[in-house]
């Protein structure tokens, strides 16, 4: 321990420690949130949308785990946003939550990253810890953030500290929030562990200190492989069990009644969000540096992007039953969130199938109790509006195609009126309206 | 209903009924033990091995579930064993518990259940109910056992019931009991469903009737392609994460402490027993003929096979940087069964590597509280005796392999007295020694 390091430690422990967030997004908002639960006042949220940081200053938070009531408190307890990292000056701990996307190539895009350390390093004090919680392929840590930390003229584990916690949230998840949710933790040097455990175990029931930062890397990548490769095992299983006229989400079930050994994982239209589609690939990435191939990963990957496609041949066969073209349908779609009960549409395969189907020719509508209208879109610009789900409605559609069974929707009355159904979610009981895709 | 069927559940209500189980192995002993629980005394145990047939009614079990107290009770109560399926004469119903394994070129070998049925037939009385429990592929029941009882003069839901309840027995599993652990069944028609639910019902606590055969078949194959699947991903990110430097075993801990979203599974020198490393190609071969193929399943099989030559591979690096040929070294390998403490040599990979070091030229010897000798197998006929762990023996040999962490080796003396180490199930703290593989 040095002068720097014990004076950090005793302002952690007083929680009277400075802690600036950059990004505040899905993590930073309620790791904020987390904080201020704990204690800590003095807390700095930094975004570069200035639209959003406007919002958090006047109350508004953007995700139901950090409630309104909650942000305004924290404001009142001298919380603010600010687009400007010069306020990084008075930062004892700069904790790191930008979005990790994947090129169009599947290569990791550290630009957020390396951009946010662009802009703090001239800020930074001496002494400073600084946590990296981005989603990132072992070596990140060690081999791009701490070299441009030094490069900026600083010594690791001497004026500034430097570790790795992987986020660990799960949108929509009313069990546990952040501070519930055991955070693996590791730090460049053993000084730099002691600041990050204090830090995190100051707000975090649980800390989990690992090794080595790549140790904790690919911890949280395995975790979030672990859900790919399974939701694409069930997906195959599911195209298996179609062939042999046997439906997919009985199996699971019944898979499910037994006690030990088994896991129910549920296929459906594709994965999204932006942690099961795009983390796995980073360490794709990774391991060909090695020369080591991630197959379970590609090919879940692979079966996983497929989905999109099988969800609208199905529905051109369900059609094709009833006798009418795809070109001359009427569709509806339930749900574009890429999960139930969440108004999220980062990397959802819904829209993609929704856009296919209208490249298809089908007139296409859609209802989703969380979007009343389709957000603009890097990769689609499409306007339509929520429709509301009444028997008319249901009626008039050739084929309602559930994507997401959000919980507000009313599977009876989906199921009385429908004309023809396509189920991805085994949400409905099976009866000849119903197929499952 | 009709009278043979409403006799037989009458019977089996009162628990009068006269159950016969062919196939008196790992499934049936804990079958037959789970039934005399529930208070049925006429119970027969069929099986074409004379010696078991001896064994059983010496009161021998072979089996911990079936301890000898119980079995000596069953026989006071009524229960014998045979080899002869006259006996079949006076049963009410005949579960089927015989094995089904691979040929050698991976497909499904029925033999066992053809000829159980060939033997049977001639000596079924009408009314009876026929339970297979043996896991198999979608469709065995329908196309298999139905017409094979039909051509011997039955008719299915008339004078004779036919359905499927996938056993779900996990030897060594100290918690779950045959009866603790919920059924899944299924019924050829709706008063064969009806007796299977009767039947299971009277003695498993919890049962679960699926539509068909063809999914109660699929149920028990995808509980075992999942664990598979997660082992092979889990040996795929071991090599992944040795390549990276880092310790697989620290990573899945790591990752564990999510209190949602992950199961840890563990890698290890590959995978045994008569379940895991067969099943899921029973699918494999069904699939084909629905021109659809189970790509996860032969990934996981060509993973988890891979492991045996990964392990020897390791051990011959090893003693390389020891400075020792592989032909020149004494290997001492620790543990032979497939499974922690549980005394079953049935597709251990140990065997197979014990035989690869051997054949590379190794003077080995192993260590097993189960095992004083190797029994004599199909593919392997190997003349060791189980050394004892002292720490004479362990410094004797260049090095220690250790394939199965039974309970009951002493880690801390295997740490302190062994030259060096291969760990394939992370049971060793990391120290210069040791190396995961």
């Amino acid at each position: 321990m040095n002068a720097f390091s014990s004076t950090l430690l005793k302002k952690i422990k007083s929680k009277n420690a400075t802690i600036a967030i950059a990004g505040m997004g899905y993590v930073g908002m309620p790791l904020a949130g987390a904080l201020a639960k704990a204690g800590f006042k003095k807390i700095i949220g930094i975004d570069i949308d200035q639209k959003r940081v406007d919002q958090l200053n006047s109350g508004i938070s953007l995700i139901p785990a950090l409630p309104k009531s909650s942000l305004n408190k924290m404001i009142k307890n001298g919380f603010y946003a600010t687009t400007d990292f010069l306020n990084l000056q008075v930062a004892d701990a700069l904790i790191i939550c930008v979005p990790t996307p994947l090129t169009e190539s599947k290569e990791p895009d550290l630009t957020y990253i390396q951009s946010t350390l662009t802009l703090s390093i001239p800020h930074l004090k001496p002494g400073v810890l600084i946590s990296l919680e981005s989603t990132t392929y072992p070596g990140t840590t060690e081999e791009l953030v701490a070299p441009q930390l030094v490069s900026g003229g600083f010594s690791i584990g001497v004026d500034i500290f430097l570790g790795y916690a992987p986020e660990r949230e799960d949108p929509g998840n009313e069990v546990f929030q952040t501070q519930d949710i055991p955070r693996v933790l590791a730090g460049m040097t053993p000084i730099c562990l002691r600041l990050m455990s204090a830090l995190y175990g100051s707000f975090i029931s649980t800390i989990h200190p690992v090794s080595s930062p790549r140790a904790a890397e690919l911890t949280k990548l395995l975790e979030n492989i672990q859900r790919s490769v399974n939701i694409g095992l069930m997906n195959e299983m599911k195209i298996i069990a179609d062939k042999m006229g046997l439906n997919i989400f009985e199996v699971i079930d019944a898979a499910s009644t037994k006690p030990f050994g088994f896991t129910p994982y549920y296929p459906g239209p594709g994965i999204g969000g932006h942690c099961i589609p795009i983390d796995p690939f980073y360490l794709t990435w990774k391991a060909k540096m090695y020369g080591v191939h991630t197959r379970f990963i590609e090919l879940a990957g692979e079966i996983n992007e497929s989905m999109v496609d099988y969800v609208v041949s199905k529905s051109i066969l369900k059609l094709n039953e009833q006798g009418i073209a795809i070109s001359k349908s009427k569709i509806l779609i339930l749900g574009l969130s890429y999960k139930k009960d969440v108004g999220d549409l980062r990397e959802s395969p819904n829209i993609k199938i929704l856009n296919s189907l209208i490249n298809l020719g089908a007139k296409v509508n859609y209802s989703d109790p969380f979007f009343k209208t389709i957000p603009s879109m890097r990769k689609f610009k499409l306007h339509l509006s929520s429709m509301s789900l009444t028997p008319g409605n249901l009626k008039k559609h050739d084929l309602v195609l559930i994507l997401t069974d959000h919980s507000s929707f009313d599977l009876k009355l989906i199921c009385k009126h429908s004309v023809s159904i396509i189920d991805t979610r085994g949400s409905i009981p099976l009866s000849q309206k119903v197929t499952y895709a």
